[in-house]
C-alpha cells in the first residue's frame, strides 16, 4: 500500500493531466512536489491538488527529500538535463517522449542512465499502454497471428484543433519528430526489429505554411526492418472527423487492426448522415486512461524493481528514425537507418 | 436451357422492377406479356422490354396460350381474384404480398391453389431471398445458434420518401398489413412456430394524420409463439437515416442480427459528423437482389416440380397475425391469435 | 480540494470495486472507513487500500464522527435499514441498486429521506453515468432526435460466467428485480415519463432450474408509458459472445444505438472466424468508468448540496416496474403499473 | 431495346461468370458466340447459355457476322493478338485486364485500336464498376473529400483458396502485374494522375516458393504521384479472414474508405468469437455485380458512341507500373516511372 512520492517537473496541459493522475488517479502514487517554470501556474496547480511543496526551479524539486520519482514534462530540448539532474540527485524518472531533440542528446540520456542501474528510467510513449494495444500485443505474443508482416499507422490530428496545431508547428520539430516518432516507436515494439531501410514523402496538400518550416501537413513512409516485416506510416494535421491514430497489424495467420474507428463512446448516431460514429476530438481523451496505465506501471516497476519499458534504448531508436525520416523526405532519397 | 415464360399483371412501380427482372436479369425466365389496366403504361413497358402481348385485361393475358406463369402485382385486394383467373387457365403463380386483404380471400386462395395441385404458387414475401437472410436461415438449419429465443425485427421507411408514404397511406391497408407483415413472415420462419399471443401498440408520434386512419405512424408488439419462442416487431415511417429493415435472431447458443447498418454500400464516410455509413433510401433498392433471386426460385420450382416457399398458408397466416395485431392497436387488448 | 470522507458497507465483489475507487480513483474523495459482516474480509480489504477504521457493525460505522457519507453495498434486503441507521446518524447515502426488496420499504426509505432533507442521497444506477448513455441523454436534451418513439433494452450476462449465474440465481430476486431493473431506470431517464401498461413474459429455453424459482433464463416485455413512448425490454443469462447491455432510443428525428457491439476494445481480429469484436466478459469491466463517474457526481453533490439523480423516487418506481413485470409473467396478464 | 450481339472468346473460370452474364444479367447484350482453345469446353457453355455458334478458333468467331462485339477473356499473352483479329473484323471490345504481358504490346494495342476510332475499347477494371467504388468516385467529383492527399490499396486473396494460388502462381506473372495492378489502376483513377516515383518491397513470408519466381507472397509498395498526391499499396496471398480487397482515399476535407470489412452478407454472428462479420472467399463473388455493371457499360458505349473508360491507356500505363514496381523490388531501389 506505499504509495510512490513522485514530484512533477512542467504543468503545462500534458504535465497537467499527468499531474491530476498522480494525484488522484494512480492507485500507487502520490504527487508530493510541482516545479514549473511558470511558477503561479505551478501554485495554482499544486493548490487545486493539495501539493504543498512547489518550486520554480527543477533543481530545487530534484533536491527535494520526500520526492522518490520525478515526472518530466517540460520541452523536449530540456528532457535529457533534467533526467540528468533527477538522477544524480537519486530519484527515479519518468520522461514524456521524445527523448530528446538530438540523437546526440539520446546518447547521453543513455549514459546517465547506465551510471544508475539502481533507478528506475521509463519514457512515456504511452500508446503501448492504452487497453486496445495491450490486447494486441498479447494476441501477437499469444502467437494468434503469426509472424508479422506489415505494420500500418496512422496518426492525424483533427480539424477541429488545427488553430493551436499551426501555432505550435514551428517549435514541434515537425511531424516525423513530433506525432509520427509515436507510430515509429509503435512499429519496432510491434515488430520486435529494427528499421533497416525507409523511404519518407509528403507535402502541403492543404497548408502551404509547412514548407516555410521544412515540413509537410501530410506525410507517409514505407519501412523494410531488419527481420524483414513491413511497415508503412502516415501523418496529417487535420482530419475532417477526429483525432486519429489507428495501427493495424498484418500477420501470416491473422490480422489485427485498432481503432479503425476512433472513438471511445459506444453511441451510433442515426441521422441524415447515415449512421455515424463521433470520433475523439483531442489526444488528451484519446489516451486518458493509457497515461494513467503508464504511470502504473512506473509505479510497480519502482516497487518491485522490473525494468521499465519504453527505456532510453527505445528513446534514441525512435529519434534516429525519425531524424532519417526528415533527411529522406527533404532529400527525397530512400535511405538506411545508419 | 429452357426459360419459363412468364406473363405479368401489373407494371406500377414494383411490377415494372419484376417484369426487368424477368426480362433481363433471371437466367430462367422470359417475359411474353404484360397486363395493366392502364394499357398506356402496359404498352410502354412492353416497349422498353421487347414484349409483343400486350393486355389491358388479365384474363386475355392469361388467356394467352405462349404464358406459362402469371407474376400478379396487383392492388392486394385484387390478388385471390387474378390467383383464380390464372390458375383456372392452369397457369403457373408467382403473387406479390399480401395475400389478400382479408383472411377469408386468403382461405379462397387456399381453396383455389389446392384445386391446382399440378400447377406451382409462390407468394412474394422476397425478404427471405435476400442474401443475408439466406445465410442467416443457414447457420441456424447448422445448429449454429441453438434454439430460438427471441427474433426482433425492425421495418422503417425513410423521411426521404415521407410524402409518397403519407400519400400512399390511407389505401394501404395500415401499417400491421401493409409493412409488419413481411416481419410476420419473418417470425413464423425464423422461429419455426406460429404466434399464440400478442400484443399491439404505438400511436401518432410525429404525422397525426394517422389517427384519421386508424393506424400509427409508429407501432410495436410483442409475441409469444407456440414453442414459446419471444418475437418483437417495430414499424415506422420516417426514420431519418433511411429504409431500416432489421432482423435479429438469439438463440440459446449465438445470436444473428441482420442488417443493422442497412446499407450495400461498402463505403465508410470520414467527415465532420464522424465515421459514417450512408443507407439505404428505398425498398426496391435494398431488395433488388432479394426480388431477382425470388423469381430464380419461382422458375426452378416450376422447372423441378419442387413445392415453392412462401406458400398460400404463409399468406394466410401472416394476414391473420397482422389483422389480430391492428385489433389488438384499436382495443389495448392482449389477444391470442386465433 | 476537500475530499469527502466516505465509509463503506459491505466489500463483496462490488463494494470492493467501489472501495478501490473511492480510495484511489474519484479525486474528490477519501475511503476512511470500512464495515463488513465478514470481520476478516474487511480487515484484508482495509489493509489493501489503508484504511485505518474497520467494523463489523454497519452502526458502529456510521457512528465514526469521521465519516462524512456512507456507500451502502450490501444485499438488498438490507439496504433500507441502512439508509436508516445511516442518515439518523447524519450521514450523506450512496445506495447500491435496487433500493429494496419489496415497494413497502422503498417507501420507508423514501420518509428516512425526506426526513433529512439537509443530507444527500444518491442511488446506484451507474448505467446513467456511463460515458455513450451521457453522450446520447446529451443529444437527447438537445433535440437531436425529436421525441422518444421507442426505448429498446438489452441486458444480457456472458455464458462465460454462467456458474456464478446459477449459483446467485435463487437469491437474485429473479431476472427482472435483479437485472432487467437497470433497464426500467434507463426506461424512465429517457422517455422522462412513468410506465402505464405492460405485458412481460418469457421462459426457461436453456437453463430449465429457473422454473423452480418462477423465474425465466430468458425474459422480455413491452411496455406504453404515460406519455405514449413504447419500451422494450429483453434480459437473458447466457449470451455467447459476452455482458451485452445495449439501448436504443427511437425518436421522431433520429436514432441512437448504444453498445451495439459492447466492448472497450478498439481492437477487430481479422481471422477464420471474418473480422470479430471481442467482447466484455464482466458488468464491473464493462461499467468500471461508470461506477467511479457516478461517485464523483455523489462527491459533487455532497460538497455543492446539488440534489443527486438517480434519487429515492426512481429506486422505488423501478421496483414496482419489476415487481409488476413479474406478475405479469407469472400471469401472463397485461397489467397497468398501479 | 436493341441488345449487342457479343462473341466472347475464353469461357474459362472468369470467362464462364462473363458468359453468364452478358447471356443473362445484363439488359442489353446478348451472347451469341462462344470460342475457346478447349472446344469441349466451349460446347458444353453454349450449350448451357442457349448459344448456337461455337468455335475453337478465336478469328471464325470475329469473322462471324451475327457478332457485333467481342469479349477478350483468354491469357494475358494473348489479349492484344485477339484484340488485333477483333478489331480488324470491325468488333467491338471488351478485354480482360491485364491489357498484356509486355509495355511494347500495351503500346501495339494502343496503335491498333487507334487505328479503329469507330469502334468501342473497354478494358476490364472492373473495381471501378463496383458500387462502392463508383459511391466513392461521385463523392470525389463532388468535392466531399477535397484534393486526394494519399490512396492506400490492399488487396488480399484469402487462405482459403491457397492451393489454386500456389497452382497458378508461376505462370501469373507475378503479384505486381496480376494483382497489384488493379490497385494501380484505381490509384490513377482516384488521385486523376500518374506515378512520378515509386519504392517496392516484400518478401517471402510464409510461402517460401514465391522466391524462386522472383516474387513475394506480400509486397507493399510507396508511391508519389505527378500532382504529388501519395499511394500505397499492399498485396497478399493468404488473408486468414477472405478476400480483402480494401481502398482508401484520404483527402484535405474527408476520407472515404471502402470496404474495411469486406462482405456483402449483413450478418453479423455473434459467437464465443465476439460480434463477427464473415467475409468474401473468392473474388468473383466480390465482384459478381461490378462484372455486370462493366458489361453494361460497355454496351451503353457501344450504343452511344460514348468513350468507353478504363481504355487503352490505362491499360498501359497501369503495365508500366507493375513491371517498374517489379524492379523496384528485385533492386531495392526507389525508381521514378519512366
Amino acid at each position: 500500500m506505499k504509495k510512490l512520492k513522485i514530484g512533477i517537473i512542467g504543468v503545462g496541459r500534458l504535465g497537467y493531466e499527468h499531474a491530476c493522475n498522480i494525484a488522484n488517479r494512480v492507485p500507487g502514487s502520490e504527487l508530493v512536489a510541482i516545479a514549473d517554470a511558470n511558477f503561479d501556474r505551478a501554485k495554482q496547480v499544486a493548490e487545486e491538488l493539495g501539493v504543498t511543496a512547489v518550486y520554480n526551479d527543477p533543481k530545487a524539486l530534484c533536491a527535494d527529500p520526500n520526492v522518490e520519482a520525478v515526472a518530466i514534462i517540460t520541452n523536449t530540448a530540456s528532457h535529457v538535463e533534467m533526467i540528468k539532474i533527477a538522477m544524480d540527485a537519486g530519484k527515479h524518472v519518468f520522461c514524456e517522449k521524445p527523448l530528446a531533440d538530438t540523437v546526440e542528446k539520446c546518447k547521453e540520456a543513455e549514459a546517465i542512465i547506465a551510471a544508475h542501474p539502481e533507478l528506475t528510467f521509463m519514457l512515456g510513449f504511452m500508446r503501448r499502454y492504452d487497453h486496445s494495444y495491450q490486447v494486441a500485443k498479447k494476441k501477437m505474443e499469444n502467437g494468434d497471428i503469426g509472424d508479422v508482416i506489415l505494420v500500418r499507422c496512422y496518426s492525424q490530428d483533427p480539424i477541429s484543433i488545427i488553430e493551436g496545431t499551426l501555432e505550435y508547428a514551428p517549435r514541434s520539430g515537425g511531424q516525423f519528430i513530433d506525432m509520427s516518432i509515436h507510430d515509429f516507436d509503435l512499429i519496432r515494439w510491434l515488430t520486435g526489429s529494427e528499421v533497416k531501410e525507409l523511404w519518407a514523402t509528403g507535402g502541403c496538400y492543404e497548408f502551404k505554411q509547412y514548407k516555410d518550416w521544412d515540413d509537410g501537413d501530410n506525410v507517409s513512409g514505407l519501412m523494410k526492418m531488419e527481420n524483414d516485416a513491413m511497415a508503412f506510416f502516415f501523418a496529417g494535421r487535420a482530419a475532417a472527423h477526429g483525432s486519429h491514430v489507428e495501427t493495424e497489424i498484418v500477420g501470416t495467420r491473422g490480422t489485427l487492426r485498432i481503432a479503425s474507428v476512433p472513438t471511445d463512446s459506444l453511441v451510433e448516431v442515426m441521422s441524415q448522415h447515415g449512421v455515424c460514429r463521433e470520433c475523439y476530438q483531442d489526444f488528451i481523451t484519446r489516451w486518458h486512461d493509457a497515461y494513467i496505465t503508464e504511470i502504473e506501471e512506473f509505479c510497480d516497476c519502482v516497487a518491485t524493481g522490473r525494468k521499465a519499458t519504453p527505456g532510453v534504448i527505445d528513446g534514441t531508436q525512435s529519434t534516429k528514425i525519425a531524424f532519417r525520416c526528415k533527411e529522406s523526405f527533404l532529400t527525397d532519397k530512400k535511405l538506411t537507418l545508419e
